[in-house]
Order: structure tokens, then sequence, then C-alpha cells
């Protein structure tokens, strides 16, 4: 049942009082905004299709806060509006052992989005819309944000986009309080942010975010639009309803006092009753369990997959292409399946899946942050997506979406293309031969570099079936596909994709190299030569760098020459994985060779720079016979 | 001597003809934005004051390319200018021989800055143009920008901190050509380009941007502005110049065919003579001179530094702080010192700074992506530099800002506070734990974990007085001065920091643990602890986790218990860094233990999280006396 007007202004009351009491009792968070964002907080979640019953409703109004600090004001208006234990969250805020963290945290009940870092949560409400439109349903996204985070860039690129789409199901409140951590917001970085709404085309509604019918009339007419976005831009009080705290920045992001608590809700008419959950606080324990993330998995058919021949030369990024396109096709009737791109169509290799599924090519424009938290949001939200870009762009670029993807526990298939040096004329800024060394600070992506178009059809279907942030990174080039030493297709129709397994793809005594992705047939290359001279070698494909069995191989690396052999900075990639695994199982090397590159690379011909690297075949052979006779 | 408008209409023929030809040479480029850019190009060299004999004046006009795809264009001109040779830039475009690489670089008379990430290059022209307001000089900055990369948010960030700080002395020319990859610009992402310039309040000049003289009068009214930066939105056609490329998408990214070029150089009415250059390209070498980067040292005063005494407790993040403001004072009357801040003052330590030296205190709010570059580009123009933010928005969240700082060799000094865990009960999006993985991609970059307010003032005057990017992680909390085993102060008066050593903080010969910034405390704590019960380990301070000799602490490692301690994700810290050091020396433990963060932590104060991650010292004593029982 909603409740009236008159009902929510004296929750509101109480819910501020909560507000003071948590963050005194964790002596720590930010309520000075919580009590500017309160009376939003309360009348969004009133009128929302969103009830505690059955919170993970796929027909739910999403709500997400942007300015995640806010947290014990959120936190408190869900617990008063019947999702979560309002002793609960006023104990645990903040503690260890509570999932009331400082910053809101997918996996409560209400809570769509871990926010935390500024300036990302529009996006993720543009994602989410997006999927509403996508899957034909008719759900709201509300998104909260502040005027101090107005001033990131990726809020600029997401207003266009949520324009450009016409998302009328997307609605943002906007807390205006003009306080941020060093002062006014005015003095520290003036933005029109009512005027920058306006050029990018949104519908502008102006009111006062202490004033409930304010708020309410504002989301009736937001909520009824037919044409395009609408943001309620909101003045609003930091620490409203507290007289001394009302318009001070030092409340921005400090506790009160014990004095000064007893005194604020003495004037908001409340009990004090914190001594209660100080000592309920102290019982708490440290360990507590996993949020409860609602179920993103999709039912995904993946189809026989496709077999390329002995023979062809194809460029991995063009067998993600034919395979994504592929998955578009099996999986129709099912869900949708999109590829968000910016701007890289033809060289993503997006133009046939645009062909079979025009609805699900999303052009983000050259707004890569923009599109890669749209991406994450639209993975949880019923659609198979996939994120395709230069590796420099979807991951460089964008190192900070993807880590808060891998916190969100998103479900995105990343496909970074160009990587190594193999986009070479364009030139250092352009080499992405950081992927390893990116992708190892996450704790739950998986990456994977598939090395022929056999392995990358595989994967690629491996990656849409298989839950999780997935990335798999790519080059530019065309190559053969792989061959074993019989001179038959390695990757054949028998062949299955497993995470973190390894390959063998040539057999010798003398040396081994572990190598992955295009490296791989320069690897090869100079063993099936050399085992013309009579010198043999193995060869190990690493498709999963960041995960693999030492032990699995063992034989093929205690007391052997070991080359890794890297399209990556050297200093950053498999030898410094293969170097840690080594010593944590006590499986040495006679001797040990990283190869990759020293620097950036300059510009030219991917041909000439791994001449002048020293990574090509002729380098690569007259590097093993010294390594061999020197032993 | 200035050309005339006649003659730069003739120069700007011939220089279309330059950018075909260099294309075709190197079949690859981008000649399309180049034709379109060209006109711009020539007239800016025209007026400037820069001057081929003297391209590193300090008081010269700066030109910064931002849409850097456009190289050809910009290098032509520049060698039309007398800046460079023309054959050199025909022959060798794109070749890695030749410094004249697929986007405009760092290095070459006339480039200011290296591009090829769009969206970055504006803030690179505030950063210089607020440099000669600090340095008081009275050169101007050009951008020249384009409509594709006008999506990108930072540079929404970038007008609005060019409006706050009145920087009239900024000029951005827009090549608004209306395609970009993917097809017709306003179809991919429409972008109200002049109506967002003027919301954030800059002087907006519309032209033909192919009229000379719309040109150059526009450019006289904006290098007259009292008020305000400009931006001249010239509207101009893709191929311009030769008729079958006009307004067509393909013609972006790729070379014209010798047949087409034939053509079009006879619609240019100039000699077709690409076979001359095609015969000297072959003749190239692969390997060239480093570029010719302008001097950018200052003379830094760093004074005596200051010695925190026995017994105090004193946060990194406050030593830095002291330290900043002691070098500003140092270095009044030489140079301005400048500290660039994103909205966290009081976090950060800026307020004394600011105190003592107000001019050099940077607001930019919460841009951090703008804040990043604008740092970089104020580091190589006579300010000593310092960008200080939390470690989650100064590394993860710019890591592509600082990567292109790598690669410009900016002499940036980044200070992150509120490294590790210690930002505890903000949570997981707020925790660095990445810092020392992601600064390993880096090639020119240091980075240094100082462990107290002794050391932190040490490294901090070492950064200030040595040339490059020098990054300095510290974290929150307060830290008692370390002390040695005799129980005196360990970073003495006497103590110099020295970029790669390490420190010998505890000696034992039961097992060793290498550590660094406040885990040192640990580990020391628990050493100190376990001494009383006779046994004795060795605590190896690591202040630069990517940099040490190993074998200067052999007997250490060789045949011990080794473990790592460290306040940083377990997976990409300094375990890996020993283990690639251990394996590539064939310097082997007897065991090898990595303790880190396994996972990202929940939000709760840093003691609990310590705890609970089994990182204090309690756990780490158990862990020690457990492991040297096993043995």
């Amino acid at each position: 049942m909603k409740k009236s007007l008159i009902e929510l202004k004296d929750l509101a009351r109480i819910a501020r009082g909560d507000i003071l009491k948590m963050t005194t009792v964790a002596d720590s968070g930010h309520p000075g905004g919580s009590m500017s964002s309160i009376d939003m907080y309360l009348s969004v979640l009133n009128r929302a299709n969103l009830f505690p019953d059955n919170p993970y409703d796929p027909d739910r109004d999403r709500i997400i806060v942007s300015h995640g600090h806010t947290s014990p004001g959120y936190y408190v208006a869900l617990a008063r509006m019947g999702f979560v234990n309002i002793e609960d969250v006023i104990t645990g805020f903040r503690h260890v052992g509570s999932v009331y963290e400082g910053h809101v945290t997918r996996g409560i009940p209400g809570v769509e989005w871990s926010t935390g870092n500024l300036g990302q949560g529009l996006s993720a409400g543009v994602g989410m819309a997006l999927a509403a439109k996508l899957t034909n349903k008719n759900y709201k996204v509300y998104v909260f944000s502040s005027d101090g985070e107005s001033a990131k860039g990726q809020i600029a690129e997401a207003r266009r986009t949520a324009r450009k789409e016409n998302l009328n199901n997307l609605i943002v409140l906007l807390d205006y309080n003009d306080i941020q951590i060093s002062g006014r917001a005015r003095d520290i970085l003036y933005v029109n942010i009512a005027a920058e709404y306006r050029a990018a085309g949104w519908n502008v509604i102006e009111i006062d975010g202490h004033d409930l019918k304010q708020i309410n009339d504002a989301l009736e007419i937001a909520e009824n639009q037919k044409i395009g976005p609408s943001v309620i831009v909101a003045k609003t009080i930091i620490g409203k309803g507290v007289s001394f705290m009302e318009n001070t920045p030092s409340y921005h992001g400090k506790a009160l006092s014990l004095e000064e608590l007893d005194k604020a809700l003495k004037e908001l008419g409340l009990e004090n009753d914190v001594h209660k959950y100080i000592e309920k606080r102290k019982q708490l324990s440290l360990k507590r369990e996993e949020n409860n993330y609602p179920n993103i998995e999709l039912d995904v058919e993946v189809g026989e997959g496709k077999n390329y021949k002995k023979g062809e030369k194809v460029a991995n990024r063009n067998a993600f292409g034919n395979a994504i396109a592929d998955l578009a096709v099996l999986n129709k009737d099912k869900f949708p399946v999109v590829a968000v791109d910016c701007d890289l169509k033809p060289s993503v290799k997006l133009e046939k899946f645009e062909k079979v599924n025009p609805d699900g090519y999303i052009q983000i424009g050259i707004e890569e942050h923009n599109a890669a938290t749209i991406a994450g949001a639209l993975s949880i939200s019923g659609v198979l997506t996939f994120f395709a870009d230069f590796g420099v762009f979807g991951l460089d670029e964008v190192f900070n979406q993807q880590r808060l993807n891998d916190i969100n526990r998103t479900n995105l298939k990343t496909v970074v293309t160009h990587c190594g040096t193999d986009v070479g004329e364009d030139g250092k800024t352009h080499h992405e031969i950081n992927y390893i060394g990116i992708v190892r600070n996450y704790y739950h992506t998986k990456l994977i570099v598939p090395c022929d178009a056999n392995q990358t059809d595989k994967v690629v279907r491996y990656a849409a079936k298989t839950p999780g942030n997935i990335i798999i990174a790519v080059g530019r080039s065309n190559l053969p596909v792989l061959l074993d030493e019989e001179g038959e297709v390695f990757y054949d129709e028998n062949y299955e994709f497993r995470y973190g397994e390894v390959d063998l793809l040539r057999k010798g005594e003398e040396l081994t190299i572990l190598t992955y992705g295009s490296f791989t047939h320069i690897a090869v290359e100079a063993s099936d030569i050399l085992r013309k001279d009579g010198i043999k070698i193995s060869v190990i494909g690493v498709p999963s760098p960041l995960c693999f069995d030492i032990k699995s191989f063992r034989k093929y690396i205690e007391g052997k020459i070991v080359l890794t052999l890297e399209d990556h900075n050297v200093n950053s990639g498999l030898a410094n994985e293969l170097s840690r695994a080594m010593i944590e199982n006590s499986i040495y090397p006679k001797s040990f060779q990283p190869l990759g590159l020293k620097d950036y690379a300059p510009s030219g011909t991917n041909k000439d720079i791994l001449k002048l690297s020293g990574l090509d075949v002729d380098s690569l052979i007259i590097k093993i016979k010294d390594l061999i006779v020197k032993k």
C-alpha cells in the first residue's frame, strides 16, 4: 500500500534519525548528503513498481544510487519501506560483518548497482533502461545523482546516449545541495547542470527537493514523458532537518558525536536509543555471508561451432565476428544478444552481426567509459552482452569501469581486438600490450587469449554460456589455422575449450616455449623450422594466462630451458605469472628467458616492429640455437 | 616572414598532395581528416609565435593536435612551414625507422603532446595555457580537435576548467567534417558541439574551415579575447580538394591506391613523384634515434628535509603535506610549485600547501581524467607539478591518462593517498589495492611506497628533484616513526632515499619478510614480538617494489622461508615481482608464502579488515611460527 504524503513526511523525520544514529554508531559515513536525498529516496520507493516480497522480479523498476556515499539515506529508506531490517542497518553499517557497506552495494534488495566511484551510475541506468526496451519490458529506471558528481565527463557521455536511444523510461533525480568535500560546489567548479541537461536534449524539471508534493508531481510528469529522458534537478539542503547541520560542508563526511546526536534527535523529536545499537555492534562477528546476487544466468544456445579448414587464413577478430552473428541467430527467440560498439564497427567486425541482428547492435560513439558501464549493466538485465573495442579503449581507457563491473559481478563478455603490436602503424597509444597486466588486478574476471580462428570460435561460445565477466583478447591480422605436428588441424571439431587448460602444440626435449595468442604461430613456425635441423622443442599454448596448473606440465618446465614469448609488455605478462607459479610450486627451470616488448614500440608494420624487437621467427630461432648451445 | 593568404592557399594545395603521397607510400594512415584540417594547420602555424630556428623557446605558442590521427596533415604543415624536412616526412611516415609516427608524437619540433587516444588533447591544452598564466608568460595555446572526439567526456571536463580559470589564451579549432569511422558523426551520436561549448561559457565562432580568410579572421578575434577561452567550430569537408574523396567516409582511414593517387594529384595540379619516395622508403633502416624531447628539468631546491622524532605518530599523507608546503616555500622565487587536486583537499593534505602558496593550489573538482592530463601537461611547462588524489582516482580511474603521461615522458609527481585498505569503511570501490599492478604496465614511471613519515619526507623531496614521472603511494592512518633494532630512528637525518635500494629493517636467520608501505610496521612489530620468544627473522623494506636488485639481498632469500606481506592484491604485487627476480636470477627460497588481499575487502575498519584477511600482527605471528615449526 502506497503511503500518503503525510505518512511519508513522518517517515522522513524518523529516517533522518536513523541516518544520524547509524553513522554515529559506525563513527563514519556521510550523513549530510543522506539527509538531503532522503525525501527523494522515500518518494521514489513509495511510487516504484518494486516490492519487498519479490525484489528481483524481472519486471521491477530499477533504482541506482550513483552518489553511493549517501548509502545511509538509501539503506534507511529501504528499511523503512520494508526491504531490509532497520536494526541490522543501524547496527551493522560499515562493519566488516555486515552487508551494509560504506557505498551502496549490489546484492541487497533494492540495490541494483554497486557504486562509489562517482560518475558511473547514470551509464548503468542507461544500460538498464536500454535493457527494458530490448526485452520489451515496461520498467522504469530511477537514477539518483548529485551536483558534485555532475562534473564527471562520463555523465555528459551517458546523457547523449540516453537522448539518442530516446529512453523516456529513465528518470534522474539530482540532489543539488551545493556542497562538496572541499566546500561549495559552485566555488570548486561551476557546472551549469540544468543547462547541460537541456543542451543534451533532456526534459528538465526544477524543484525543491524537500517538498514531497513537488517531488511527487515532478515524478508524475517524468514518468509519463513520451519523448526523451527526464532529470529532476532538486535544490536541497545538506543536513536538512537538523538546524546545526544544515548547509554545513563539514557534515558531508563526518558522523555526529554522541552529544551532537542527542541534540539532533531531540530536535527531530525522536528517542535516543543509540546505545542499544552500539552494544549490538560489539557482538557482530567479522565474517559474513556473500551478498545475495540475483540470478543473471541465461540459457544460451551456442550451437556446434564453426570449423575453419587447414590452409585457411582468418583473423581472430573475424572468427569473433562470425561467432557472435551465429549466437545472435541461435538465441533469437530466447533473449536479446547485444554488441556494444564505440565507432569501430568495421574494425571489430560487427558488420555481419548488425546485418542479422540490427536491434542488437548498439552504437555508443567515441565514449568508452560510458560504453563499458552500459555494457556491464545490460549484461545483468536479461541481455547476452558483448562489448567489442580495440584493446587500449576496452581495457586501458576503462580500467576503472571494468573494475566496477568486476565488483558488480556482471556478466559481460568483452572482446578486445588489435591487441599486441598488431595495429602496428597506429603507434604506441594504440598498442594494447597490457592486457594480462590489467586483468590480473581484477579478482573475478577471466582472461582468454585464443591463438587461431578455431580456438577463437570455441572461446566466444564458451564465454557466451559461462556466467561472469570474461575478456577475450585478439589481434588484427589474418592468421593460419593452427596445425598439429602431423599437419592436421589442431583445434578440430572435437576440441572443447576449458578455462585453465594449456595446449601442448609441439613436443621436444631441448627447450620449452610458453606462448599465447598470435605469437603462438611464431613459436610453432620456429619449432617446425628447427625440427628440420634436428632440434626438437616444446611449444605450450597458454590461452588462459591468468589461470593454469603448472603441475600439469611440470615435466616441460623442471630442469628445462624455458622461454616465454609474448605480444605484451615483458614486465607484466605471462613471464610474471609463470615465475610466480614456478616459485610457489618449487618447479625450477634450468634457465628462464622472458621474451616480449621491452618498451613502447614505434609506429610501423607489425613485421618491422617484431623484427626490431627481436620477436620475429628468425630472431627466435637464433635465440633458441644460442640457448641450446650454451647449455 | 608571414605568408599572405594567396601564398597559404597555394601551400595548402601542395600540402594536400603531400598528405596523399605519404599515406600511399605508407599504405596506411588517415588522409581524409588531414585534408579537412590542413587549411587550419597552415593558418595557425603562419600566425603563431613559433619558429623553426628556436622551436623550444619557452615563450613559444603551443600547438596540440588532439585528433592525432590527422598526423599527415600536421606533419606536412610543419614541413611546409620549415620545421621539418618534407622528404623525410613523406618517405618515413609510419615506418619504424622514422620519427613520423601514425599519431602525432612529442619530440618533433612543433609537436607539444603525443596524442592518439581521443579526448585528452584539450586537457593538455588547458594545462599548458594554465602554465602560461602561472609562469607569467604571454604565449597562446592552440588545440586542434574534431567532431568525432567531442563525444568524449573528458572534453566536457576540460571545458569547465578552461572557463573557471579564464584561459583567454586558449583557442580550440574544431574540425567539423561530420565523418567518423562508422559513418556520419550525426548518426553515430549527435553531439550539439557549439551549444555544449556555449553552455560551458566559451566564446564560440562558427566558420567555413576551408576559407582561409574566415579562419584568419576568427583567429584574430579569438586571440584578442579578454574573457574566457574560444572555440572556432569549423565546418569542413573530409577529403577536401579531391573530388572523389570529398564527403566519403571510407577515406577517413584508408590510403589511396597508386591509381587513385595519380588521379588525385592531377586534379590538384601536382607532379606525381611518389615512386621516388617508395624507393627511398625501402632504404630506411629499422633503428632510429630517440625523439628529441625538449629539456624540462627544473633546478629544484629540496632543503634539508624534516626529521620526525622517535615516538611521533604521523600519517605519510601528512608528511607529504608538510614536504610539499616546504618545497613551495623553498622554490618560491624560482618557478611555480603546483598541486592539482580533485576536491579532496583535506584528505590529501593540501591545506598547508594552499596557505603558503595559494596560487599553486589548482582545484579541478571531481574530474580526474581532466586533472591527470592537465597535471601531466603542466609538468613539462616550467612548473613543478604534483597531482594528489586517492589511489583509486589517481591510478585506476586514470589508467590511460597516466599511460599517456608515461608515453609523453612528462615530469609529473603523483601522490596517491588512502592506498591499501586503509580507507577501510569506504569499501571496495575506494580500496586502492592495485598500485603495483597498475604502474608495472608503464615503462618509464617510477613507483615508490614509503613506510613512515621520515621516509615519505625524503621520497617527496627525491621525487621533486628527479626528472620524470614518479608515483608515490601512501595510506591514510597515522603511523609511528620507524625505529631500528636498537630503538633509534631508522630513517634518520643521514638517510638518503635511493631508488631501487632496499632497507634491512630487522635481521634474523629463521625467515625473511619482504614488505613496503604501512605493512612494514606490521612486519616489524611481529618481528620484535617474536624476538622476545627467541625467534629472529629478517624484515626487508622494499620501497621501490618495481625496481630492486635481488642479488643485493641474496642471502636473505636463498634457501630461506620467504614471505611477502602486502597491502595489495596478492595476485599483482610484490610477490610477482619477487618471483620473477628469483627465477631470472636462479635464487631460490626454501619456501615462499605470499600474503596479501585474496579478494576485494568489505567495508569496515582497517583493523577489522586486516584481522579478517589474516594480515594483522597476531595472524602474522601465528603464520610465522607455523612455518618455522614446519621446516
